[in-house]
């Protein structure tokens, strides 16, 4: 089983600075603990982070037909991408959208994604838990197959 | 640990009939296995399943003081329900939204859920495995405090 | 060939009070002339009114695989009851929707109905008449098979 | 009691080509099926068709004060037509609305009609049924008076 | 100095039947008042009334060169026919609108005119007079040059 | 003189829980409050409070012919319980509309009311002191009579 | 008969500077033509102009009771004052609106007008002119009296 | 205690004219009764109105320190008047907000109140019983301190 | 290979009058040389332009089982005639659009075409030369097959 | 060079009142600051106040022909006063538009400007500093010429 | 005549995977068959493709003055790059919009492009053969000049 | 004081080509004035411009805590880029919001920024000398400290 875990736009300087803000953990520490799960399931995984829109596409094409599995945090890109929606529509790779708050709570523009009618589901407001709930999800249903 | 898991209307009416179209597990299996998983945690469960608006409301204020964690399905009121979100308010219980299929490939009036911005999180289309995760999450949250 | 005819919020107080405002019709005398029409084709035939949404939506539950067609009149609950909506999409039995007045000549928001897309066809504004249309509909049909 | 069915653009179609698709009946057929039911009741029935809005328009008025009740299926000039809603308007004819299809099941833009409230009812989605539907609530509508 | 009177859909009725309603006035008498002031200042006049979008087009075309103000009550095609808008502005005749009601009271769909932005300018509620202000304008306006 | 004070969903939570954040008085003593205002008017009052929308259109209608005023403060039914709205209407007992906070301070969905234009008038944001002006109100009204 | 001619914000610059762009008749000059004309039908007419809403409300109700006509542009004001509106409606004095330019030809937000449906009529975009044909229509009507 | 009562444009034509549309009640009279409550109340009070924004903006900083209470019926200004909002955020004074007639059964844009959500509350359609009900409230009020 | 060419209201007007405005291309023109490329191809091709809608209906009725492609431009029927839309629905004829102008740099009415969604494709803004891409494509398109 | 500074509504209040809340800054100390800059450009400045609507216009077309540039912060008029929009157009003086605070920190309706579209630029959210850039522009645009 | 041809993200993908889905032609095999239909008209040609929006628009800048025409299909970036319109209008190049499949058929936010108002014109719906129409079209137009 | 000047995609073209358009100021010129005032004030500056909506982040990014200021005008970017608006989010730098031309005179989508309500303030149609004002607030801004 591979799958490509993805971060958008800004979520690179998750816990570096202002901790006292957005907590104590730097994605390097979520990508940790989401790489202990992993390795619990036997996965291979492969982390990607970029604050360009066109270097993501690039990615999503790039594991087409090589990952089963994308998890995936598009950030503010979520609201307005429809690039990155192409780039999942055209791959066809299954796909979980994650936010790490509960954006329903956030700005009127931050209720709208993109992407969510072409997931197969989506986790919102439960901080870095929701990557490893995504990779239960996944464990869980390969099982069933 | 004690957790109320509320259905709405129509809930009471998975996998018992046309099993090709809504999945063989009816709401009593579903029921099982999240019992399982609260077993393995050492959780007290109780379900709670109702057509009737006011039947919902009157049990949010019932468990006031009593559980720690709501999970809740509201079915077709997610969408239109204020007198839910009140009680939901009233009560100051930690809930966690679950919809069994993924609402944005559904018609427009399912996107919207008038409970989504008073949740702790929202977890959208992965079928019954939703209810699982939310558990998880609370396990996780609890263990971190 | 079995048939349920339901009516909504306040259609119980047809007729019985300020007859010269909703017409000398009592839902009782409505009913009378359904069945008797009824009867002419040979149906047999059940009504159910309620106040209560969640009634509606255990009624309609109840009368799976038992009936043939459903003729609603869901009265103001037309205008928002996804319950009800989602409760006749999941009985998959054969509905008609009548509405005694022409609800296009009333309030803005009497103009939408959240079934409408769902049901077989609608008759709109011929006062009681319209549930007899539905059942000579009925009857037209079932000939034709 | 002299009658008027009128249908608008497309209806002349109905039933001549693609019979799979739109059925077997063509508009004379089903003028054969209205004209039986009014012989029946004793009617005086004049059939008109036409593409032409403005045709429309003319024939409605030139039955001024000649014709007791009007039947009238706009086609597409139902949603947008106000030539048409002001000439029924000026004329003061009982009007009842019929369609075929189930409109609200079809294009956003056919659930709209102008003519709605203006007529006496509406009677939606029961193929020609429709019409026949319209003499009966005429015959029942004519006896209580 | 040539001038053409244009009335849309349904102007025809004007106080021929129901004139307790409309007013006497039919559109003959009206021809008639517009007529005689139109004499008095020496001009020729034309009156034109159809219930189809299309003579009206072609008659607007028919009189390109020929006429020098065109004076105009679309009826119900105001508010929809582009038709009319464009065979207005492909002329290039000056123009004015004329309304016999204050449609501002009447429904919404009434308020909007499609050619409002393309006329010299539009007189609404004055009844038959409105037509004989506008050639008291065209006199005005004709005599400062 | 006749009253019906009626209170809808989650009314009945009020001061018995977080007193600090909803104030110190429960429905119960809000009730007092009106019960000795009453009593100072000679006036036979009765309570009714449910989370059911059912239950609410039944005692409106039970009290048919039988109060002269209803106090209503719908609590979230306000702003969608056409149902409500229709019973009001149905039995044309004076209505007047209370709501304990300003709801034009909270959130958008709360600036609507689904019955303010059939009531005779209503007032926001006194808190339990509004059932009372209410009780002065038709104290006044009624010594005019 | 006596006229009030009202005239609102700004409009007591027309004609004295910029005469290239607002056409050479001074607010002054356009009077002189009105008085001239009412003369003609032994009128007595008032003008007044303010930039103050106020001062254009107190006003109307000046001379409630004494004049047979109000004629009113009121400029600006016509797009957004109630004020101006209740007060016409308070003194229930037949008014006639009047408009210089083809506002329909202009910015969006001038299309709109919050007295349009409680005048008699509207005249728009005859520039001075409009305000006798104001006139016109008065004596008309008086005289069919 | 010092309270100032303010009225906005039209409301000093209450009762002079057109009694049996109004009410016989002058602006002077109501103030009459304001004076005999707030007399018993021993309270000073004081009454201002006017047609212009720009005084009612002056009279409230003008009492800026002065009075304890303002009860407010801006009449057609409620629905625009930012300025007059802004006036009384500066001042910071406790005030109630009245409106004679019960605006939800007028036109559309009379249901936008753009102070509402900045006073203590909003008394609607009771007559000048509401200016009434206002003092009562602040009697309670003050007296509960 | 047979193909109908359709231009609806006011593209008789091209290039005849005005053409320093329209251009020197008569619609006569332009249909010369769709006949020389269509010559080219060995194609029948007939030309039908009116100003009516009815007209325009009955022709594509008329067509119907006779030609291949309908290449059309609706002139300003596009943006309203659903008539138009139902007729090319149901003679199931491939549709290609065509629009002299760049609608796209027009009023925002222009933007909207009811055709759009059921034609093979549309082309804007090339002027009469879109007609012969049309042709083109059909060539290409039934060399494929 | 001489400069017209206009402040709207409630702005004559700026630091005489809650100093810990709108700074310690009274208008009266602001112009003392424009002033003295001002004067080290050699510019006759006016500055002009008035919560009046009316003021404002007269004060504007007053100085029509005699100052080089306006800088005008309209207070709550800046939203609705389109009054003040036509005063500025008509009088063709050039307009600097200032705005204390960041006006999209706040309501929504603080966000909408009627002068934007008509002024030379905008500032907003620099406190009294604004009006001092607007000097200093007005210095460098006229080095320039 | 020299010419860009310019694709945006995803449209590398082309052909390459699921051909029974999106065809059998790679973009390269497209570029092909454009490049051969331009060496025909003897035109030198570029290619250029990128999922980076800043390289279209870096891009686009570097052809300035070098090139006569760009034919662009931004892909995805069509609905919302506002840069690479800014792009666009800040070289002046003649620009052609191409689109492979009906964008009308499919979801609404594909219907707006933000570049459709600033292009000669715009091709949609006929694959491939859609950029050679383009070349078609630019080899007529030059030929004309 | 260390201040970064960032510029989004398009602005590199100012005044290198078109000068008669966009001005004979190229950035790099611009860039020499700001940088000239700069020193003035003693400040360190860097300037930096980028057509990808990822290096902007990037460089936000970069210089968290390296900077006191950003000076930013994000050019289109301004009207959609989320991602922006999250990077000057997260680094929690004091910024200053800048556009040349007076957006408001331009297309309707252009009044809308993303960033308005998150800046200390914005400064709109001064050109180049936008920057330098936005300096000389900062001058003044930290003077005051």
């Amino acid at each position: 089983m591979n799958i490509l875990v993805i971060n958008g736009p800004n979520l690179n300087f998750l816990g570096i600075r202002e901790p006292e803000k957005y907590g104590k953990l730097t994605l390097e520490k979520i990508n940790d603990k989401i790489l202990k799960k992993a390795r619990g399931y036997n996965y291979n995984i492969e982390f990607f982070q970029s604050n360009h829109e066109g270097d993501l596409v690039d990615k999503i094409q790039e594991v087409y037909g090589k990952v089963d599995y994308i998890v995936i945090n598009p950030g503010a890109l979520t609201h307005y991408s429809i690039a990155i929606r192409d780039a999942l529509l055209s791959v066809q790779i299954k796909t979980i959208e994650v936010h790490l708050s509960n954006v329903y709570t956030r700005e009127e523009f931050r209720h709208k994604s993109v992407i969510s009618d072409i997931v197969i589901g989506k986790i919102t407001g439960f901080g870095y838990y929701g990557y490893l709930m995504a990779l239960d999800f996944i464990q869980n249903e390969e099982n069933l197959m």
